[in-house]
């Protein structure tokens, strides 16, 4: 049936939407009977109804299609994993926002800084703020691993689904670690690679893909596979989101920030920027790249070396590069033509999107 | 067997330490193999070894044995899901320093100072260090459930061992948030009393004494025979803690502190000042506490306020009350007298302790 029918993303979607409103409103509710706050519950539903783009659910369903889960069998187990995983994500994202300190996440104040407003003018709000947000982070991953422990998986499939997922934790955390503690040298582009790879290649495709295929007992050449498929993949997908965070979207639909380069973040760009610079260019670089008083002036100046030295041409190769990679494989591949087609879909809305 | 030979608590530390000791040697050896950095295994490991009496981890194997667990059995399961707890803790703990910001751990500097240390002289090295800090909490909370993932248990129970393990996450994440963001009147008795159950009691000593349960197959009278007991323990223990913190202990072992009182913790024992304070007592206690820069002179006077509205004696009072409150439930349970004794002295140890 998968060989002639597409897989329905968008109803994939709603239903991993409905999941993970069903279980943060009983989580609310809950919370009322048992006098706590409810507002924690809130605050991820407003969190998770601002946006995102759901991918990791998504490819954890294609991926569960492609192990031949399909039409007609039972989807309880598939969708609460799917979910699991975009809490996961605002896991993720608020954690990061506290330690990057951003003031925005989805168009909206970031979590810590809303708590901390909340908090009102006390010399303690700042840290009381990101301390309440940190404990909000902390709520979605216990509550990702809640949804885990409840979907009905046989041992077998559980035993997998936990090691793939374990797995996924422990790079996020890993990749994020050397990020933070800065080490690797800031024209080292192998590091930044390596990063990219931690921090959000795997996370974003290849083990989502993984998971849902491990829920329908996929073998290990389809985890192979995925494997195969999601590290091109993902890495096109956090390249291309660091270029859109300093040069903004083809389309102006994502405007050019200040954001990764006020935080000095070690991306790909920046540091094929240092590698290819002049002394002086490097010189300009270093010196404008990780201030917090970072200016739009300062900032076109870092976007100008960033285009004299080819930096942003030789990354939009690399993402080029990877996506043809993608694509190969693809072709290669004994896939369903359906699954084939949606990560061929998913592949071109990650790497290609304009905003 | 259990009625006649005790439960040998030092053997059993010494196997959950083993545990600990050879997952984290684990975790840091494949990180070297990846290139990642074994640094964050080595934090984990050295703060583990600094102390911590193991409380949870005994009480997990104590409600093992309650529930027909012993002698001659595969301990591997229940050793696992005690070590677990452990780790659970120093997660608590290492994201507790960072919302206090607390110097010190276990006579040791706290995680997120010492990387904060590590990282020199910059504008960024509190911020980042926290950061850090987070991270590693974040692995030892993934890496706790990873041993439980990992532990061999039957469907069912299964099941159970993880609804009570998600529960006490839940309920201890909670607590802290309701104490971060000072919901509730400083000076509400059943306020910091809820803090004290939801953020402490539940998790030290109710939930340890379940989960072991569960892995043993406990119905729902040695569950419920559990909650008994170890509301009234857990929150003696977490009082004494209070008491200790601010006066110190009897035999000078624990100097009194300014920790709590910096902080303006919500303590019972805080609470019951402000209740039975003076009018003037009490604009001198909202004065004084809570303040960064509250030096020993004002400490003095908190204390010596927290003495004559004969707060400290109250407190007293409440410990007392809920020691024999435990005596009560152990004497009228059928618990194995062998168990009953190691939780008796597992009641001194908590609520009597002098340091």
């Amino acid at each position: 049936m998968l060989d002639v029918r597409e897989i329905d993303l968008s109803a994939v979607r709603e239903q991993v939407d409905t999941v993970l409103e069903d279980f943060i409103e009983d989580k609310a509710r809950a919370a009322v009977g048992r006098k706590l706050p409810p507002e924690v519950a809130g605050t991820l539903r407003d969190f998770l109804t601002a946006g995102g783009k759901r991918i990791r659910a998504l490819l954890c369903v294609v991926g569960w299609h492609a192990a031949g889960g399909g039409e007609g069998e039972d989807r309880t187990a598939i969708l609460r994993v799917a979910a699991s995983l975009e809490l996961f994500v605002a896991f993720a994202l608020i954690h990061d926002d506290i330690m990057d300190d951003s003031a925005t996440r989805r168009g909206r104040p970031a979590v810590h800084r809303a708590l901390r407003t909340r908090l009102g003018p006390s010399p303690r709000a700042e840290r009381l703020g990101a301390g309440g947000a940190l404990l909000v982070g902390n709520l979605a991953l216990i509550w990702a691993q809640e949804l885990l422990h409840t979907a009905e998986l046989s041992v077998q499939r559980r035993r997998a689904v936990h090691a793939l997922y374990d797995a996924m934790l422990e790079e996020v955390m890993y990749g994020q670690y050397v990020d933070v503690m800065g080490i690797g040298a800031d024209d080292d582009i192998d590091a930044a690679l390596q990063i990219v790879r931690c921090k959000t290649a795997t996370a974003t495709v290849e083990r989502p893909l993984q998971l849902g295929a491990a829920v329908a007992g996929a073998d290990d050449t389809t985890l192979g596979l995925f494997t195969e498929l999601g590290l091109p993949l993902g890495e096109a997908f956090q390249i291309r989101d660091d270029l859109l965070d300093v040069f903004g979207s083809a389309d102006g639909a994502c405007a050019p920030g200040l954001g990764d380069l006020r935080e000095g973040k070690h991306t790909v760009l920046l540091a094929r920027g240092l590698r290819a610079a002049t002394a002086a260019q490097r010189r300009r670089l270093r010196h404008l790249v990780g201030r917090d008083d970072l200016d739009e002036r300062g900032a076109a100046e870092v976007r100008a070396i960033l285009e004299e030295t080819g930096a942003r041409e030789h990354t939009e190769h690399m993402i080029t590069s990877r996506y043809e990679q993608v694509l190969r494989v693809l072709e290669a591949s004994a896939l369903p033509p359906a699954v084939s087609r949606a990560l061929h879909g998913l592949a071109v809305t990650a790497t290609r999107y304009t905003s």
